[in-house]
């Protein structure tokens, strides 16, 4: 069987076989197969789909391309959180301290920013010394001793994948919602985990753009995960605007620091309480949500989720003073300037697609993988949808290098900055939780 | 725009440009584009296809991604036959020099078996010494000259084509109708023709396997002749089973010249008639088809068609005593066995597949475009669809290596061969004309 034969067999909607899958993801790995027939494959797929039972061995042979995190031994129930990827959202740096302060482990592999959406690593990594290229090894004596470890994908975790993903990348076919979930939730079942909660995009800052793709998304990973004694639990939560006011690298870190304190926006600590409760349940650290929900709020009362942070900058590489003093520890940006209102009127819409793509375009995002990130530039969005604005009224502060980094910055706010004359229906933060047992609408 | 862009716009459904397609096929040819991504490109052209405006761009693109021949100070019509791959369809063999011998110009840009189906430039180069590859300096000199030569896809003549057939060939994206359209008549137009006649194979031995497809894949390629002053006729024809008997390179070139000097069977010069008919008028060398056959019959019968191949081949350094004994000068096998059927009954079936396949694993055909080809294997099948047959009769005779090749033979005939109990329909070997008034059922 040549990869041609299975080309064609998909083209032509058949299955490719659990052992096909296996060798395909081993062949990958090794460099046995040319870039042009995998490319061709993974289009066949992206029009074709995989059926479920495809989708399973492709995410098993995918995982057993690499290693794993092993954790058995621990008592601790094994918890991440992943997001399929919004702009200004830093609940991650926020949820993995906390709710490894409240009795559970997070061992965390976590992703770069890419075209518009920002990510975690980046934002650690503007904490002056953050190390998260950690091995397997050393991730796990750190979940060991703290409870929490967020790296980035090495070599050794799923391998396939990483090549898999730079392919799709390049060819149009990261939009597929098998691919996507056999992708995911390759590196995530890595971690050892015992739960996984799924924070789904909704709106116009997502990547899948119609709910019935983003629940259909959230069925696979369930399905996945339940094939590997790991259950999941996803919200679809609202990504028609940037998620709290910070966006960029260091001024995200900064408002997470801020809503480990207890402080922030509103939004980022209502999501943050709700993704970890769901972890913590599903950790058994608690026995339903409102208990869970209630233990995570005092951890950020007591000061022992920040302590956790601290602790993980510390053993991570990075300058723990940033917890006491962001602005001192965190690249600051060379022009800070206003963004204000041209018209009366209501925010209609910020536009979270238009506010990530400028953060990239003044250099705090990539374009490519290879690109470099300018921790210090972005955005503060002070003006929400719905809110009632004058002429001339700031709306946002944008985080320049210079003069023309912030016209780029200017430039992508006129096209995220919608505002009408009427009031706007706002939706829900959370609006529906799906779960093994079906999909529930949120209050 | 990148091409990431145009995968996507294709992938949703959108259109490329004609400037877009003039770039790409530059970029191919220039190879300035990654392998992967064009391949991406293409299987989401089949699964979209392309608007009529896009293929017409895209075949231009490839046919000006090289050079052309240019004969138009000639005053005779310069015609062309192509075929869209069968098995044992020596008719090119026959009717590009009866053509030149009544008075057209046939500058034959022709192409090498691949898969199952054979190619007339493998079955040339079986007479020793017959050269293919002529630049096209050189090609037009001997048109100037003779009337005819039959040479390969040199480097020069449409390159993009060249490069985009191989990726689709090793990503299973050849059977697209557009792409199929555009690659054949980006060569075509290339050779400065002044009117093409295309055999569309129809039934279990062609590409493509539904009439409807072959009516539209015949209608691209007329809509795309006519915006260069090319018109187009095609006959869709018979492929249920090999045409004439002598199937492989060798004896297909002897079975060829027995039809030059009038004999050889009846199918083969029944075809050969009908595509050299069109062509002649075409050509405007006959006012309608049934003069430009008894022209054609003349030529036979006088033995001009016959010189015309012999000088063909002299021109092109091949030994012209093959045409006055073959057996004497073209490769034989090591091993000649008769196939003999297992139970009284009728031929259903002689599958060109399997013929076609069995050619390839004996040796005499290719799997990859960079194996050589053994001229002397190959089949003559004797027995028709709807002989009524004996058991222990002869079907056919394998000329083989040696045994274990003729086993592979033998493997391929169970196969190709189905005899059953009771009569069978055939249909006609030309089932439809179409031309740019529509499509007309022939009798």
């Amino acid at each position: 069987m040549t990869l041609r034969d299975l080309i064609e067999r998909k083209r032509d909607g058949g299955h490719i076989t659990s052992a096909e899958w296996l060798t395909f993801a081993e062949d990958v790995v090794a460099g046995r197969l040319p870039d042009y027939q995998v490319s061709a494959l993974l289009m066949a797929i992206y029009f074709r789909g995989l059926a479920s039972e495809e989708t399973a061995a492709l995410t098993d042979a995918m995982l057993r391309s690499g290693r794993t995190l092993d954790l058995r031994h621990l008592t601790l129930g094994r918890v991440d959180k992943h997001s399929t990827g919004g702009v200004g959202d830093k609940v991650s740096l926020v949820v993995a301290p906390l709710v490894a302060a409240c009795g559970a482990v997070v061992p965390m592999v976590s992703g770069r920013g890419l075209g518009h959406t920002g990510g975690t690593l980046d934002k650690l990594e503007s904490i002056p010394g953050f190390n998260t290229r950690l091995s397997l090894a050393a991730a796990a004596a750190q979940v060991e001793r703290l409870g929490c470890v967020i790296i980035g994908q090495t070599g050794e975790i799923a391998p396939a994948d990483r090549k898999l993903y730079a392919l799709r990348d390049a060819t149009g076919t990261v939009d597929s919602i098998p691919l996507i979930a056999a992708s995911i939730m390759s590196k995530k079942l890595a971690e050892g985990l015992t739960g996984l909660v799924l924070d789904v995009k909704t709106g116009a800052g997502s990547f899948l753009q119609k709910l019935d793709d983003e629940v259909r998304a959230a069925q696979e990973m369930i399905a996945l995960g339940l094939r590997h004694q790991c259950p999941v639990v996803a919200l679809l939560t609202n990504m028609d605007s940037p998620l709290g006011i910070a966006c960029g690298n260091a001024n995200e870190v900064d408002e997470a620091i801020t809503a480990l304190k207890g402080g922030g926006p509103a939004d980022l600590r209502e999501l943050t309480l709700r993704l970890g409760a769901e972890m913590l349940v599903l950790a058994g650290a608690a026995g339903d949500l409102s208990a869970a929900r209630a233990r995570l709020e005092a951890a950020i009362e007591s000061g022992a989720a920040l302590e956790k942070f601290r602790a993980m900058v510390e053993a991570q590489g990075g300058d723990p003073r940033v917890c006491d003093a962001p602005g001192g520890v965190l690249r600051q940006p060379g022009l800070r300037v206003s963004y204000d209102a041209t018209r009366d009127g209501v925010v209609q819409r910020v536009e979270p697609r238009a506010v990530g793509s400028g953060i990239t375009a003044m250099g705090g995002g990539r374009s490519a993988m290879e690109d470099t990130v300018d921790s210090s530039v972005g955005f503060l969005i002070t003006a929400r949808p719905g809110d009632r604005v004058r002429r001339g009224a700031s709306l946002a502060t944008i985080h320049a290098r210079d003069e023309s980094s912030a016209a780029m910055g200017r430039a992508a706010l006129d096209h995220a900055f919608v505002i009408g004359d009427g009031p706007i229906p706002l939706r829900p933060l959370v609006s529906h939780r799906v779960t093994i047992a079906g999909v529930e609408t949120v209050a």
